[in-house]
């Protein structure tokens, strides 16, 4: 596969998308159905198709070049996830790293970052190509964990990253530096580090408060906490946040980014989590309204009058 | 080993206590001290002394019979147990089998459970064995998986019983019956189930109130629920608690007792929570005085005026 | 007006009911429908029928009997009492004192105590008369205010006793004594105490938790406290509850029954609160689920499969 | 009293502050020991030394100029407050508009805002004196109140501003608009909006979050709220934020602004809250620490090893 050189024309407002990805859920009866009608659509409008490789196969017969999610990336000018939050948050810890909009189709259970209707889904995609529409730009965290000084493993993260127990409702010690000053020690069952992105996911769960997607901070939130005094609290998302576990802890820990990618940890590691300089770059419907989405996905109130 | 019959004059005020058995952490010198000065107590007390087997080979040297927990349990009048609450939860789901009074000499981190002083204990152990006491009987609860109809594991908890995914950070989902009656579905993490003992435990770290010991009642704390709407909720401690898992779960999970027997559970499989026959009976110094501990262990706050 | 007899025969299961109460919001359209209707039901089932004094004027021309709440719970078999939970709990704290039903029919917001459909209740009070109905009793507090140890105050609360600020968001000190042993000091805005009927109300709001309604049990629920240790605490609802107010407290303060009576507080006071001996019956629909109540009145998950 | 024009060398290092006001709790024993020391203190340093005039006349016999805040905002370089974070709250409302460092010395409770050591207070003060210090700006809020389009009233706030019901524990309903966009509605006893210096005080007794500092940010932490879903929310400190009272509400509400100011509030009244131009500049010794404070007085965790 070549790769071709990017649409250096992406500030025209109509067809400003000329290479588009499709990312989504394999074997999802949903989602499939959901993949086929955006190609036939996609390929209506002039459109080259780029299909990521893991679902490539079930439209092997169709006018699509499988790739990899970087390849994607690096060729197209927008790419469409079909799927849920999570399928989301996979595509988007890979293609933060490039130019590259991103938008969603919601085949999943919530939805935060899906905004499409699988069911209606043309005439918002119309406007997003004709420049109709909401440029977004998320960031996401890198968490890099050190022993002895020496990087033993790092990754990424678009909601969150988590130290934990490698064990459901067991203690850990550790202490939190911001800036390299000690913040506080905690004994928990870990601690949450989530983006605005992720303040309506895990954190929201363990009593964080929800942080607006153009705030520039991070919330941190303990688990479980033992000292009844600890409290979420959120900083500056240009800080680095340092966690350095106790020697003294005997078992094994765990980092895990978005729940999914998970990087153990033991006992005198120290973590660092900062801003990674990549940025997801989400495209919304022009009536894309994210209070609208708190409301219809949290149930906050509606309208009173 | 004879099992001896129980001293029949319990009720008696004056050294009604004449078998003691003492358990203890092994190998921690805090802890070993202390058992040490307790055998040369017990024995000018004139009692006959059984001492826990993983113990008993540090006092091999000295006047005492090596027993394990249940022989202790039947043979005993009094278990004194040196340890932090763990230690004595451990002895606790065993002993409450037996009619035996339990007390606690804290050499752990909080002790909530271990009233006694090791630097200090002989004036309270002696107001003790003069009936100078006040004497709690504490409820357990036992937990029992089901697959398919079939019994397939069971257990006991002091503390408490949590259900949860096996692994951190993942969510699970299920229903929860009380005496057969549906209650409500959930979202989460897992849920946990505490004794009015274990309320100041990992379901305080979890959100959940404050039981104190008289009531008859547990409380279900949810662990990162999803639904904002989930609160924790007291219920009888007569009721009987189910809790039916999802057979749509792809994953597994655990039923953990006092953060320490760990039972499997697939999809599909059912759990029920009920109160156990048996009773933790805590003998306490004359001057306990349970909101002085809360005061102490959690930083409640102190008189005024 | 003659005080009649109790109907003597209230155990038979058929039209156990020949006095009934009528109470309900005045000047409220839907409310007045709903009476006047019920006016006609009772007529229709032989019922002697008394009506509030306050709404009694809207039926002057029909055949009822005005009576006071006082005269409806002497006389009267079954009160039905149409409105929402405040209407409920004003009946309620009159209506305990006597050996009379209760039922609700709901022209209010939530209706966690008022189970009848206004639109379609005939057919469960036709059960109800039947006798095909769950009783339920509930206790309901006392409070006592004292200064000086002279009884300066008192009323009866079915939900909750808030002692607070006569100012929002003003704090204030005092002390808490369960059954005259010391429990803790607080620095908060107020304290809820909350009877289980009362926790899904204003205690629930402030984080505390659910209580089943048989527990015998109140929730003490700290008001924006100022130490972030303070955590809800449930204790026996047979404890007599203390509370004291520091003497250097410089402001006034209130005392509030179910957010609705309020008696005045000074530095130095102390208030207790205790189980009335009065019960609320409660009559419920044969088909009444309590948990169901919770689920669609505080969105609580539904069944999965 | 002529208004002379500031000291124009405020960057040099050395005795860069030639007028500094004394600002203090009027007759209060501490306080005015401290006060009394202070003028000796900075006569030495041979400043020009302001002393607002509600405690002037404690040292009528002393060579100092009686003033009001806003003179001493005008004309002196430093302040200084002697009393507690209520006493710094109040100065600092109206200091914020002036180019004026302002540093405390504690003698109330808690002393978040308070740096200085009142029983040693000299060489913290001599390091500040020679410009060892840190300089943090705090931003301040502005809240109006709009009655049919018309400004009704208006007032400012270091900490947070409360709208609330002019009665402890009732309800009211509002909506709430971020930047004109229509975010949620709520049935509460109202809703807190607090600053980041605000974060560690009634906001956090709510259960919001902690904000570090430099965030420019503000949180919305609802009070009782009655819908369960409702959670505390961070946006950004240049949004406009917005309540609408629900015409429907019958009853006198009030906003009130760091716990003193109080403006009134009625059915269908609009409430804007927006950044202040002023800024408070405090002025840190050296060797301050943010999460030192946080620590000391919230009771976090300290170093582990």
């Amino acid at each position: 596969m070549v790769i071709l050189p990017k649409n250096s024309c992406r500030t025209c407002t109509l067809t400003n998308y000329q290479t588009v990805g499709l990312i989504g859920k394999p074997e999802h009866a949903g989602a499939n159905a959901t993949l086929s009608s955006l190609l036939v659509y996609l390929h209506k409008k002039g459109c080259r198709v780029l299909v990521e490789e893991t679902i490539a196969k079930q439209f092997q017969d169709k006018d699509m070049t499988p790739c990899t999610l970087e390849e994607i990336g690096q060729q197209a000018d927008l790419a469409i996830v079909v799927g849920g939050d999570g399928k989301m948050l996979g595509a988007a810890r890979v293609l933060a790293e490039f130019d590259i909009d991103v938008v969603g189709v919601n085949r999943g259970n919530l939805g935060f970052l899906t905004d499409l209707d699988p069911e209606d889904y043309e005439t918002q995609l119309d406007g997003i190509f004709e420049g109709k529409s909401q440029l977004e730009e998320r960031f996401i965290l890198e968490v890099e964990v050190y022993q002895g000084g020496e990087l033993k493993s790092s990754n990424k993260a678009v909601n969150e990253v988590v130290l934990h127990h490698s064990k459901v409702a067991h203690m850990m010690e550790f202490e939190v530096y911001i800036d390299d000053i000690f913040a506080f020690s905690q004994r928990s069952d870990g601690l949450i580090v989530a983006t605005p992105t992720g303040s309506t996911a895990y954190s929201l769960s363990g009593g964080g408060a929800i942080l607006t997607p153009n705030l520039d901070a991070v919330t941190l939130v303990p688990m479980f906490p033992h000292t009844l005094s600890a409290r979420p609290i959120v900083v500056d998302a240009s800080s680095v946040i340092t966690m350095k576990i106790s020697p003294e802890n005997a078992d094994s820990f765990q980092v895990s980014c978005d729940s999914h990618v998970v990087l153990t940890v033991l006992a005198g590691d120290k973590i660092t989590i900062r801003k990674n300089p990549g940025k997801l770059s989400l495209v919304h419907p022009e009536d894309y309204n994210y209070f609208k989405v708190l409301r219809s996905k949290l149930g906050w109130g509606s309208k009173l009058y």
